[in-house]
């Protein structure tokens, strides 16, 4: 069995850098603090008997041996990058569950079938350098490495640079035919309210909603706005507002919405930003989810149908980049099975789809995968609130041992 | 007279410092390049016999000798600064068009009754440090020097640390009283297209129309794109566009906008910027105008009450801080009446009222003041597109020798 004390002493001691004053955490994909916890999770691994692996994204893959270390090692998987105005919890409690499940094994001198191994795949946040779960998709093939070493942040930094300039662009070649998994179990916090309202520790992840992101360039004209008439003028920013609440009014008065959709802008760049002259050049940044393919496909289809009114109404140019899509998935049902049988031992049966993206969503391509939700208060995440009980965090290493040892015995 | 040629190429000389590729201007207060201008503004005009004063908000006023020495000059101003997308003759053709004067003078030794000041007011743009018209406002009392300096652009630089940086805080009093003018003409560019369309060389501008200047902060709540539900989410970049729609309906579809007002959102903030995090703080800065003071603050007011509704349908916070009012101006009418004369005799007779500030609304606050404005291409202006024949900012220049003549005589 796992402890409920020692769970929650390694999640408080993974929260140690990047926190904010709010109670929150701000460990930006390869800041600082991603570079302490980085160290931080090496050193305790090695405690538990790990060696190490560190592929060109900085993924880290921390091994225990098995009795057959001719096999490739079952994974335990999640992230410890956060969100700009991130959580503790959001794929922190996921590496640190996998880390639990190494020290139950050493402290009891237990030697699984396959090694194990506890991996921190990097950047899986996005927010730094969309898109999210990059690593875990090169690793999988999703994406080159030299694509997601060249993604850049808001001041051109790349993802590479900042990977040499931490120590953590490894040798290892990130891809998983050149470094294979068996498989990929993870925990993570569910970010939705359906266990907080279901009163259940934890819950069975059947799979993930599609998700589309897109950026979006509208070129209007500069000009004053004390002397230009109304009616003379190509707004950029008045475009750019029409698109988003025409991207909200899509997704919450149409007949796309009601089927689970949901559409969000949330970066815009408005330029040349002074009060007294009408903003000539906007960029906007949309995100798309729904349970099927299809209806995210309509609400994008939608959106740049309604966006490009927009511009002709406005006298605006736009560009429309659709630079991601990570399709529905549906999980492997040995390895759902597995969560299951454990998770009924907590008395949890809900079954639930992701609304968030997870690095499972990329192993699924390649190996069977599967997950395991953890209630947080009120759905909340992505906000320094972000809150799960002790207990329900002790539940998902619980949980995730028991299936673990399920699938290593199968 | 003037001399057309030469006054197209002091105008030439003055747009050195400050190019864009795009064949426009970005010269920000107190950047490197409006250090190069002052510099060059200074030792031109040392050549047409003038001194200097620098007053403590960089304000230059070159001084030439006149009859009687102990009267205050008569000034000519207006200012070398531009916006970021600006064009090469906003506010530049004025200051050019009082050095081509004072070259006038010196070449035909002409000694005024009073003495002659041509000014280069600072920061009139208010693009990097709003708001505008902000050191002839000093001067007129409007603003106190402590605060002017203390003014931040969007990095939190302040201006007074910036005038320093470029030597140009100087040690004259940015006071009326202590720095006396007689009255103040101005050349401006009309920025309006009824010049244009009148096919007039130039017009006489009667007043200015009023202005408020309002920064919004809007606060909702960041969550996750992903697994927030659309009902349950405080959204305040969605909030902000919503403000930003209904602001444009304002003045486009109700009462208040025929009557004449304009409302602009040209600067937005959002934060924190990543694509899949709710927006959960939102900035904004608002431009209103309206020829009548009651009409600009009647959509203020509008505004105000729509905003307000917003947030009360998406559980935001709101604050909003009408940091800027100009009340609208009309000029002396001596002053004026030299104008009309002097552009009759080109055959120019339109009357304006001004659609932007300009530095001589808070001059005539404090002595009689007078402006000319020459006709510019479709009314452009704050883009880099911004253009004025050859032939109209002579006009403009003779206007005002005109002009200034004759009130030199009364
Ligand atoms: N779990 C999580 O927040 N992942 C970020 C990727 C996404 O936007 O869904
Ligand atoms: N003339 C001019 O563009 N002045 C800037 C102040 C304003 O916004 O009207």
């Amino acid at each position: 069995h796992t402890d409920a004390t020692s769970t929650n002493a390694i999640l408080r001691a993974a929260c140690t850098w990047g926190n904010t004053p709010d109670g929150g955490m701000n460990r930006l994909t390869c800041n600082d603090d991603d570079k302490s916890v980085r160290d931080w999770f090496i050193s305790e691994t090695k405690k538990y008997g790990c060696f190490h692996k560190i592929d060109e994204m900085g993924n880290i893959f921390a091994i225990r041996p098995g009795q057959n270390n001719n096999l490739p090692p079952i994974a335990i998987g999640s992230h410890l990058d956060t969100q700009p105005t991130g959580g503790r919890y959001d794929g922190i409690l996921g590496v640190v569950c996998g880390m639990e499940l190494l020290r139950v094994l050493h402290t009891n001198n237990i030697t699984t079938y396959a090694p194990v191994a506890v991996v921190d795949w990097t950047n899986e946040e996005g927010a730094r350098f969309p898109p999210a779960m990059l690593c875990s998709g090169v690793y999988a093939g999703e994406f080159s490495t030299k694509y997601a070493q060249g993604r850049q942040d808001a001041d051109g930094i790349t993802l590479g640079a900042e990977l040499q300039r931490i120590g953590y662009m490894g040798p290892t070649p990130c891809s998983f035919s050149e470094n294979p998994i068996l498989a990929h179990f993870e925990v993570h916090i569910e970010q939705g309210p359906i266990l907080d309202f279901a009163e259940k520790a934890v819950g069975i992840v059947s799979g993930v909603q599609s998700i589309r992101w897109s950026n979006i360039e509208i070129q209007g004209r500069e000009a004053h706005t004390g002397s230009t008439p109304m009616d003379r003028r190509n707004d950029a920013l008045l475009g750019a507002a029409k698109m988003i609440v025409e991207t909200n009014r899509i997704v919450t008065e149409t007949k796309v919405g009601p089927r689970g959709g949901r559409a969000t802008i949330a970066v815009i760049n408005s330029s040349p930003q002074s009060i007294n002259t009408i903003s000539g050049k906007v960029s906007l940044g949309l995100d798309i989810r729904a349970p099927a393919d299809s209806d995210s496909e309509l609400i994008e289809l939608q959106c740049k149908k309604s966006f490009e009114k927009i511009c002709e109404e406005h006298g605006l140019t736009m560009s429309f980049d659709n630079f991601w899509v990570s399709p529905a998935v549906v999980f492997d049902q040995i390895m759902v099975e597995c969560v299951r049988r454990s998770a009924a031992e907590l008395a949890c049966d809900m079954e639930i789809v992701s609304g968030a993206g997870h690095d499972s969503v990329y192993t699924s391509r390649k190996v069977p995968t599967a997950m395991i939700f953890v209630r947080c208060r009120d759905g909340v995440s992505h906000h320094p609130s972000e809150f799960s009980r002790e207990e329900d965090c002790a539940a998902g290493a619980e949980a995730l041992l028991g299936a673990y040892l399920r699938y290593d015995d199968y």
